[in-house]
């Protein structure tokens, strides 16, 4: 077999590629990740690259995703073509699959531990002030692993108990749990490492089935030196946040997109993957991947050693749950839907891995159902929506939407298939929110101004910014209330691509990668199927709760929107419900924030297991009325305006 | 480094040995196990070999154990003797590691259930009568691992709950768990697995910290292919007992020397070894060997699967028990004497290298103190001392005495080291309850009547054969109260040797060594010594609890006596005390009972968690009286006759 040298630009990395390989392959190969939605099917269009030296051969079929100009300066999908020859290759930047810091937008305070201050900080609620009514904090704050220093007296002819005995006895003075446990590796040379450290010692202790497993023994007091990781794992990103477990303090938050992407961008193209063509090791791989990068990240950073990282807790939906422990995923995807499990069981993140202490433990949050995760668990914990009397409501917009309806009695939930727009996908600009994404737009007399994160050049358009978009060209009579292109309106930014009617939203001029960022009819069209699909899911459970919108006391919105959603114009575009905007929060990483709720409290951890015991999830798919709630929802904002969205008025 | 051919008779066995290595070693390597008291270090004659062909050089610290006969004919003690020439070397049977079957007695009632039948049948007690006072056997019978068969429902839209919920939802209709854990090796694949044996499965459930543990998933019905074994794993031998625990129906039963006997003799200089020059790990791996091996012979037997074999409860002493599970003993000898632990963790039988089932589980005995064990413990299980109200006592017999006394409000023990002379050490012509021992001596008249295990030529005597002779040599007036050979008597199996007298027991023509066998002077002393620790410890403890002999309603006589002890001549010695001689009951080994009831019971295994924590242990070492009780005991029977032995009367 012949092999060849492949170059990738602007890097310079190269790489031995075998012949026949795809280019993404290859890419791959070099540590250069690109973009995919479809999973390498070809008709995403998202792995354009350009071919600059050697011969390639041109795929037909990928042939609608270039014009004439790309295909004459080489561009080419690099999962539809093989290496054949040497070859140069220059990556895009809106083909690569960005590495960059996200959802880190939030406000930490690092000074103040977690007793003091907001569990987490985002720009609209305070926590604290949510959680007091609920918990007593100072009472909350008991970590999942917790280090105790223990000065044990040695022993004597009248207290000659065994040395497990004598640090349980201790234990018990400093810890709830009655009764330890301790693996048999760790009993071994216990009794040598006692005497050894002249009964000066840390014990390690993990709440393991409501007993306390010793994990580790150390010489010395070390207990200063414990911390813990949450995880949002994310279909689309991974975020890992770092948390000091003496004190409760955040001391970082990494994030990077999840690199199971490359193999397909939704939860269904993964499980597709995973009980296909491909199998379930290589999702797992990825994810560990993106999360040992990111622990290893943050460790650096702060000067820690990952060997005193002792415990993590993961919240993801079901599928993400499922590939992270290398679960089998293939019965989510079929009706009747069933998971292998929902309660996870706590393991060794080794077991799955995952680089910290050896002995450290991996906790996932637990599921409701195959399509209400450990995230939204997590969010509903964070929220506290289970805490209180009020019905209040948890609205999680993405590809997967999830909704919470209830209080302190009962709950109800389900999930729509709101299809990737809000997160990147399904839109020609489509991006997520990183960078350079456009996540605020104004048109104002034919005048688009929009703001980019970061500030940076503007690289494609995020999930805040198309619906700031869409409410804008609908407020400015650019689309009517169908969504559709007024035809007779005659703007410089309206423009016909492939016989399609598009909007300018930024000209090539202004762009980092000189193209023009557009917003097309297609793209308008699936934006509104996505926020009618939320918005039918919203109201056929308020339906069925038997309730109507004034009667829930807050909305709680969160998403990938990075640190900004504008939720007026959110509630005119009709993807929330129009009530009072007081009662609308907006809360970002609700999943993040309950997985470390979880991480420094074992009794939140226990709420969410009696969370995700008590919701009741409604399969919408089985609900006759979400059918016409769906096609209602296809309006802007609705087609019940003056029912439904009395105060939307463009 | 030289190389030569050492070659060991009479099996033809061939070695290449290193120069320098010992004969013992060699020995080993070509799996030829030698006896060995003092592990090596040349000071107890027990492998003695001779050398029939090349050139050694003798060692003259051990000429003390040869005649000049022997040396002339190539005796040598093994350990001492280093290769220097390629050698041929004869084994006589007296120096052999006796690996034949022993403790296999008792009559085994193989066609009836647990329910049905005694739990194991001694040739005493009434076992079932026993425990029926305690429990009501039915439901009893709860093993400590179960297999269920499940015909789960699929799921349907309206019951579409996780996989592992379905197999919960149903375990919990059949087992009394009310939470269950599933290890993560066996999620992954649970959902395949469920749909493709069409949700028809057997569940291998363990009681782990009070929950359910689901080791295993099978196909179809197994229910009937589960197995567990019972261990009693002692300093000299290792008995196991296969047990059906569909039944309870014991199925066999095999024992074996413990392989680690090569290293020392008894806990000491195990703990010596194992810690000082030699290693755990060696001494983990030899009683490892014999489990497997006898485990293997016993699936053989009964023809079945070792992977049907899912759990071992084994019972040991404190050093037993931390050297089976690779935990350091170290401490366990010094001054104050503390183990580890006491409660041992439940582990996977392959984490200690055991082969069963690679899920099965291996539960150890919980001790007392580091000299009152999970053998002790499960003895008191066995005789149900902590069941009754009336107060009784358990003495079991041995290197290590222990005495346990008490009734279902308190417990006492304590334990005595009592030499091995009631196991076949300390005595020239002294050998365990194996095939060929003499276990009943009656002399009459000058004339000498033995009986020996397996009707055997005889090779030694064991420990019921000194219990008979001294008595015999008493009443017949050979011997003195203080235990000496009467100085003016004509007997013709009187002779000296060595300058000291002994009694001839079987003539050299009468042997299977063709040498004859005696009992001298210093071997009386040192079955007196034996039996004087014992009964100083009795006799101190009941004084310690303030009670009399009289106040016990039962003695039960454990120890390693093979199926036979004459308990008049037991008391007649004054090892054991002079109560009515109904109310003294010879058990065998309770050890093993002990351990295959907490097997088939985990209600039984929870009794002795609590039997091992209600137990007060009194440290005789550090208790005034035992010194003068120990001296007044070395007699015969006792130095206070009248108060103590009155009914004894030579």
């Amino acid at each position: 077999m012949n092999r060849y040298k492949v170059t990738f630009l602007p890097e310079q990395k190269e790489v031995e590629a075998d012949e026949g390989v795809t280019l993404f392959e290859a890419a791959e190969k070099a540590g250069v990740y690109l973009n995919s939605l479809c999973g390498g099917e070809g008709v995403c269009g998202k792995c354009r690259v350009q071919v600059t030296k050697g011969n390639i051969k041109a795929d037909k079929h990928s042939i609608v995703f270039f014009s004439k100009e790309d295909i004459q300066h080489g561009y080419v999908l690099a999962c539809q073509t093989r290496v054949k020859d040497s070859l140069e290759v220059v990556i895009p930047p809106e083909s690569r699959l960005e590495e960059e810091q996200i959802m880190a937008e939030s406000h930490l305070e690092e000074q103040k531990t977690w007793r003091e201050t907001r569990p987490i900080t985002y720009s609209k609620p305070d926590w604290i002030s949510l959680h007091k009514r609920a918990y007593d904090p100072a009472s909350l704050f008991e970590p999942l692993v917790s280090k105790v220093y223990l000065e044990l007296p040695g022993p004597t002819i009248d207290d000659n108990i065994p040395d497990t005995g004598r640090i349980v006895r201790e234990l018990r003075k400093k810890l709830e749990y009655s009764s330890y446990e301790i693996p048999l590796p760790r009993l071994r040379d216990l009794s040598m490492k006692l005497r050894r450290h002249g009964w000066k010692i840390t014990a390690t202790v993990a709440r393991h089935n409501n007993m306390g497993r010793i994990l580790q023994i150390e010489a010395g007091n070390t207990a200063d030196r414990n911390y813990g990781v949450a995880i949002d794992v994310g279909t689309t990103t991974v975020v890992v946040q770092l948390v000091h477990l003496k004190t409760g303090q955040v001391m970082g938050v990494e994030g990077s997109h999840n690199l199971q992407a490359r193999y397909g961008e939704d939860v269904l193209s993964r499980i597709a993957f995973a009980c296909g063509k491909g199998s379930r090791d290589i999702l797992q791989q990825a994810v560990v991947e993106n999360i040992n990068t990111l622990i290893q990240t943050l460790a650096q950073e702060k000067g820690i050693d990952v060997e005193d990282i002792t415990s993590i807790v993961a919240a993801g939906n079901t599928t993400m749950s499922h590939l992270l422990l290398n679960l089998t995923p293939c019965s989510i995807r079929d009706d009747p839907y069933v998971s292998t499990v929902d309660l996870y069981p706590q393991v060794l993140a080794n077991e799955v891995s995952i680089n910290i202490n050896s002995q450290g433990v991996l906790q996932v949050m637990p599921s409701v159902a195959s399509y209400i995760g450990g995230d939204t668990v997590a969010g509903v914990l964070a929220c506290g929506l289970a805490d209180k009397p009020e019905t209040a409501c948890l609205i999680d917009v993405g590809t997967n939407g999830e909704i919470v309806i209830g209080n302190n009695e009962w709950m109800l939930s389900c999930s729509a298939s709101a299809g990737p727009a809000f997160e990147g996908g399904d839109t020609r600009c489509g991006m997520r929110a990183t960078r350079g994404a456009i996540q605020k737009v104004e048109i104002n007399n034919g005048r688009a101004v929009y703001e980019t994160i970061g500030k940076a050049k503007p690289r494609g358009i995020c999930g805040s910014g198309l619906i700031d978009l869409l409410y804008e060209l609908a407020r400015n009579g650019i689309i009517d209330i169908d969504g559709k292109f007024h035809p007779s309106l005659q703007d410089k930014r309206i423009t016909t691509e492939n016989g399609e009617l598009e909007y300018i939203v930024a000209f090539p001029e202004e762009t980092e990668t000189g193209q023009m960022l557009v917003i097309a009819q297609t793209d308008i069209d699936n934006i509104i199927r996505s926020k009618g699909a939320m918005f039918a899911a919203i109201k056929s459970l308020i339906d069925y709760a038997g309730l109507t919108f004034d009667q829930l006391s807050r909305i709680y919105v969160a998403g990938g929107f990075g640190s900004y959603l504008n939720i007026e114009k959110a509630v005119g575009i009709g993807l929330l419900p129009d009530v009072a905007r007081e009662r609308i929060e907006f809360v970002g990483n609700s999943s993040l924030m309950g997985a470390r709720m979880a991480l420094v409290s074992f009794y939140a951890f226990e709420k969410a297991i009696s969370i995700s015991q008590s919701i009741t999830n409604i399969d919408l798919s089985h609900f006759a009325p979400f059918g016409d709630e769906y096609m209602a929802a296809l309006y802007l904002p609705h087609i019940d305006q003056e029912l439904l969205f009395p105060s939307v008025n463009y």
